[in-house]
């Protein structure tokens, strides 16, 4: 089959990216992957660093996150499946945003969550194509597609 | 003009609805709300409640879940505007998944989140139509829509 | 809130209709019921009755369901909602068709299955908004919407 | 004309769809082959195998179905043509599901049923954009496309 | 039911269209007509009468119909079901387009076809959700909605 | 026929608005209107009125416009036609967007425009469903639609 | 630029595709044809080639309608410009009704017709995208997406 | 990742896309650009190159216009990202409703307007993915969806 485009929503300070590319890769399943920025400090300076400095932290967050957002949105238009990962750590509201947004676009979704969140991302749970609970699992649920 | 439908999406636990609800009629403003169930208890039952018993809590969760989609799903689908109310306390995640629902199925967005939200809520704030930090703006904004 | 249009989609030989029809205007729900023809003679002869007699059967059942199609698609343009019941004693292809296309036009579906077709129907289950497996469940759940 | 993506939709017992393959790829027709896991264990083990145990069959066959539905649905975006297969052993419900959401998409169907089935399968053959009886003829009609 | 509102598209020489109306309100059923102008002169003068007098034939016809488009585009995005009639005299382009246009918007085509146009019209017959070859029939087909 | 709503996209400057819908209700004609906020300090100042003062000019701006296009995309969507009027003295891209959105979205498109615009206007001329020259050439349009 | 797949509607019985060819591949313009089924015996008789003798003439010409249909609706999908041709001699309603679910579609639309055809086609010349009168202009107009 | 395609609209008299073009390619970033003809005498001829003499001025526009369309929504139908230029010179309608058609098809949007034009343009501003105010501005925002 030709190559998958997965689009990986979700926290950009922990390695969950690599483990899951490194998951996926080992496999050798033809994937590539896109997302936001996840380089945390770029992401937030990118408006800035691009417009200048803003007047207040508001309007500084407001561009960052504009440029950012043109970013994702050509990157999810191409996506063949948008996985999405939640830890307990962050409250990660874009990852729920391009959730619904995939859902709403008809995209298939891979929702990644911890046991902890079950409640917490119930509704997200009922959405999404399938659930699971570990990178692991979601790898396993990714390379399927190719079987 | 003819009533608008408005669907509030946001936390279940405060009293944000009823606010926001006493703000636009106390204005005679021909406006019509719908949005998740607002009893707490009602809204986490609600799967058992129909189903019976569920074998654990992840499945108790889900059919909650379920049965929540599609009362919002129905309800969504008729709305000219969402609303999408974020506070400190809870995480919310359903409520940003129906915000980037709303985005991808072209409803207008109003986001209404407390300052201390911004850095957070920076991507849904790039992504709404139009952003507040008050029930007051948010129900001035709505007003300004039928001048 | 407004009327609910309801699809019924599902076999046309038992009385599953009236009994849900029964449950929810029994609750005074302001829900309005479309769906297929539901006098099987007249369904099966439609094309005939309308065309005139067809060279065979497999013409005559073309030409019925053609009738029919454009009777049902109609119909499911209008609803807000719709029901696949699924009995154990017919195929009920149709239904899972109509279920498909609820699906991909982003209509809600609730789905009524019987326990015993849980595991030939695990990818509706899958697909549907919710799934329950009585028409009281369904009731409830429909009734769910309005509170 | 470039390679054309066929889904496979049908029943996972026989072997219809290499016999396709066959009659396809013996013209040497630049087609391709997608659709839902053929090995019968596999996708019914798939849930359990990537979740674990569940606690029960209805489960066990959710989240069965869930993967199976995250595979179909990718692969289904990818399709030039939906080729639905009936024969008369097996309800193939889901088969019926995935023909209504390809006409709901505005994919090409191809329905072939067997001639026993016509009356079952009426409904589908007016919504079909054509109808076969033999995967023979199924071959021929794909074949035309390239002519 | 509601009101069904039909888009009469077809000849405007012939007096079709009082013929349906009268076969359907004659039933009492609540419908509503909508489509082109009928006034044959009003419509090729409309663009004229509306722009004054344009420099050539050829202008003064993409004026008119412009003005005519306006019109009816408007109508046919409030439509429930077009019904596309075809008799032996003109040729109707545009109620092919229009017929066309209905199909890929989703909207439920009635094809009336003389019998001598079965092979001119045999594609728009494969398309259609329902052909038949009377007025009679059609009033028929549109009162079965109502059943 | 049932009332039309007409979103009337231009520039808030002049009375062109009071005249088309004196032009319009001087026939009798059931159309609603909606569009822009016409007073223009309201529209300018709505920003800042609703959010307090902000930072700078292009804040200010920003944040009247989001106010501004929260109102008139909920306007939009339930529009039925969008007539587009551009005067010789301002630039009103933004009525050019909101045409283009019209467009986009298969909103019939009635473009009005002085004559000295035609080669400026000549893309929307050639997007437009129909383009007239004077209000009371758009008035004629619209009626026609009523004939 | 990319090769551009050109989907070139209209009557098959002069040889006026060959004529366009033959302009656009001197140019030696990276273009792609598709369309219906030149050979016209070929197109008539593949209902029957496929499935066998039918009862009588009108399901002869439906289920070969259908077989056509099939492979037009598959090639359409992919083309990025529709080229509608339309010749004085034959009515060719599936031309423009391919024409009209083009527009629908918005892929853009080339009308060719002879100024003979001016008057009858006024309707489509106002809904294509551009319209001309011979085929070597066809081609300098395709050209020109080329600059 | 491929290649982005990048729709440049915009005024066409000055050198502002060799300067992005510049900017981006000296990055070596894998990007095609597609957009309106460039060269102003032929794109304001190409009606009459093609169809010869128009009977006026209007006419001449409104045809080189729809060749001009032709061949931008043939382009704009393929872009990932769509960049809208404005400068203080033009009025450049046309750019504004390419930026609305592409918000409403959903393609991101990065506009690019000189502070002078922020008042002018705040619209559009608000509804654009991004704003900068410079083509350096404009490539770095470019660059970063490719980091």
């Amino acid at each position: 089959m030709d190559t998958l485009t997965i689009y990986l929503a979700g926290e950009i300070h922990s390695g969950w990216r690599d483990e899951l590319r490194r998951e996926l890769t080992s496999r050798g399943l033809p994937v590539r992957f896109v997302g936001p920025q996840e380089e945390h400090d770029r992401s937030d300076d990118i408006g800035e660093a691009i417009l200048g400095k803003q007047p207040d932290a508001r309007y500084r967050d407001l561009m960052g996150a504009r440029a950012n957002t043109l970013r994702t949105r050509v990157l999810l238009r191409r996506a063949d499946l948008v996985v999405a990962y939640f830890g307990t750590e962050y409250r990660q509201w874009n990852t729920a945003a391009d959730a619904g947004a995939a859902i709403a676009a008809g995209i298939p979704l891979l929702l990644v969550r911890q046991p902890e969140l079950t409640h917490a991302l119930k509704e997200l749970d009922a959405l999404a194509t399938m659930t699971v609970e570990t990178l692991a699992q979601a790898a396993e649920a990714i390379a399927y597609i190719f079987e």
